[in-house]
């Protein structure tokens, strides 16, 4: 699986004549070689070659990969640029990762004035975006549990409820499903609140009439879910109702289109359609969707921007929404994985609205 | 307050003939502004210039901030750094932040091949090391809540308690505290788990004779605390009793040298000198100390290589510890505020050994 992984990591390097590639997103290195660390503030290198002599670069806090390949070790008191510049071709340009931080790419550039450095990330992102049998088994997992805790969450919304109180319940069952942690901090907004996309739970209160929006996401076995639902409290007024169907049917045209060769843009472009048609396209304010896998917002979206077509083992958000300032929103997310012939949608749980509590 | 942060930045550019400098770190921002951001994968950079004429840099997306400079917004349709580049002085060099990504450095040398890229975060950094009076207080408040949670977790220690269950106390104590989160994963090890300094909590029951070593910070109005104790369940045998009080010693010995003037490496070695006269040297296998304040491990270090001299305000740890493979580990831990003359521990809970359970 590894091999498999770095051959096309290795094609697309050839691509770009590259013959050497330094990998430092530890997501990354883990992919292709099922080592993970966190290196914080320290060097940690995976460095790919193009005659297949592929080294790890590492401080000896770190503890030792199994991954069959050299290993070169200092310590922290070893200058650690210093020795990864001399394993390098000096003479030859030497990719680096999107996330290599300056405190690393400016003394490499110093030491090897002749090695031009080039952002070639996209060698592994592009293979990332793809995912494989084992990857997609696990996206499929971590979505399972998240349609779980969703379905308990929605169960213990009541009023009087916090958002907060929804929020570590959430967290609290995630956990004693086994998942590491969460994918991204829950969203749970209630009211007026949801207006605002990215709102952080606080003491709100669960009102009856009230929408609300909870977006959440576990990370188990390292992958990411993410969804949205939109409920409501005992009631929906009527605008409220319709503007979820609104939104739900932009998700659903969206995901209705999802194939191998259909442009991301496309996709974007039928729900946003759909949501403007109504009248409400100044309310749908940020992209339709993002790409997903080890972490939750990895390269690659489904956007008025995005030059993606889709090929099947992509994983990507559709989640439309609209946010009526000071009042309201709705938002109706799922995770889609594209197929060979057309897309499976890994989560399960109603969309329609329903009320709760 | 950010005027005179400020101030000491720009004159720390000034020794370095920098007149414009790009700060990304977050925590630095907030430092410096008191608007606090994570971007993730976006471009977001504070460009202190040396004529005064400060700038954000700002995705749409994010919130507006309210500190009193010029703000440059752009989308995500937008060429972020395109429009950085445009607004720097395009001749002159330029300071970076040595935690700014590769995917924005290389395109903005690009643009403005001219313009040399500098390392220059020293110039924040090294002012963030020395806490000024506003900060000494949330470094102290931190702590007395470490204080507080330390306690009640060594209460809560009796055989057949796991591992994960008292980790799970302790975020579930600070979270009644009103601390935003923990400032590092909690490090809570039972027996021959000691032994590995950064052991992950894990189903390992505690039993009679066990050492237990809690080590633990929480993160509070966005400053952190680090403290470690280590206990003995129900008795200690006579040479793990003795480790202690060598380890615990070291802790001490290191402490009463630390007043403004004293070289960090001698602080050092004064606890390593302490450990080794006793046979253990080789089993210390770490640094003393890390410096503290809005993250975990600030930059600058208490070690055989540090060559930093104590100033007022510094605050970092004093984290002495013995380790024998496949047995046991002590390690004894305090924050370290050093004043004017002298220095003023930031944890108060009783380091000498002691039974529980």
């Amino acid at each position: 699986m590894y091999e498999e992984r770095i051959r096309r990591v290795l094609a697309a390097m050839e691509k770009l004549g590259l013959e050497q590639l330094l990998v430092a997103d530890p997501q990354s290195i883990y992919y292709l070689t099922g080592y993970y660390n966190e290196p914080y503030e320290r060097l940690f290198v995976f460095c790919l070659n193009a005659d297949g002599r592929h080294r790890f670069f590492l401080n000896r806090l770190f503890p030792a990969p199994d991954f069959p390949c050299e290993q070169v070790w200092f310590s922290d008191t070893d200058d650690a640029v210093a020795i990864l510049a001399a394993g390098l071709n000096a003479e030859k340009p030497v990719g680096v990762d999107k996330v290599w931080a300056a405190r690393f790419l400016l003394p490499l550039m110093e030491r090897n004035p002749n090695s031009r450095p080039v952002l070639a990330s996209d060698c592994v992102d592009d293979v990332r975006a793809c995912k494989d049998a084992q990857e997609q088994a696990l996206m499929r997992e971590a979505s399972r549990v998240n349609d779980l805790v969703m379905e308990r969450a929605a169960a213990q919304l009541r009023e009087g409820v916090t958002e907060r109180e929804i929020a570590s319940f959430i967290a609290a069952q995630y956990e004693a499903e086994g998942c590491e942690g969460l994918s991204f901090d829950t969203i749970v907004s209630f009211g007026a609140n949801a207006a605002d996309p990215h709102h952080s739970p606080d003491e709100t209160t669960l009102k009856a009439g009230d929408c609300i929006v909870i977006d959440m996401g576990c990370k188990k076995d390292k992958y990411c879910s993410d969804m949205t639902r939109t409920f409501f409290c005992k009631s929906a007024a009527p605008k409220y109702a319709a503007i979820h169907d609104l939104v739900r049917e932009a998700n659903e045209r969206a995901e209705a289109m999802i194939r191998p060769g259909v442009a991301l843009r496309d996709v974007d472009a039928a729900a946003r359609d759909h949501i403007a048609a109504a009248g409400y396209g100044e309310y749908f304010n940020h992209r339709l969707g993002h790409f997903i896998g080890q972490i939750d917002h990895e390269k690659g979206d489904v956007s008025a921007t995005s030059e993606i077509v889709a090929k099947p083992g992509m994983i990507f958000s559709i989640e439309p929404g609209v946010y009526l300032p000071g009042e309201f929103g709705v938002r109706v997310e799922d995770l889609v994985l594209v197929t060979e012939d057309g897309c499976e949608i890994l989560n399960k749980v109603e969309k329609h609205w329903k009320t709760v509590g």
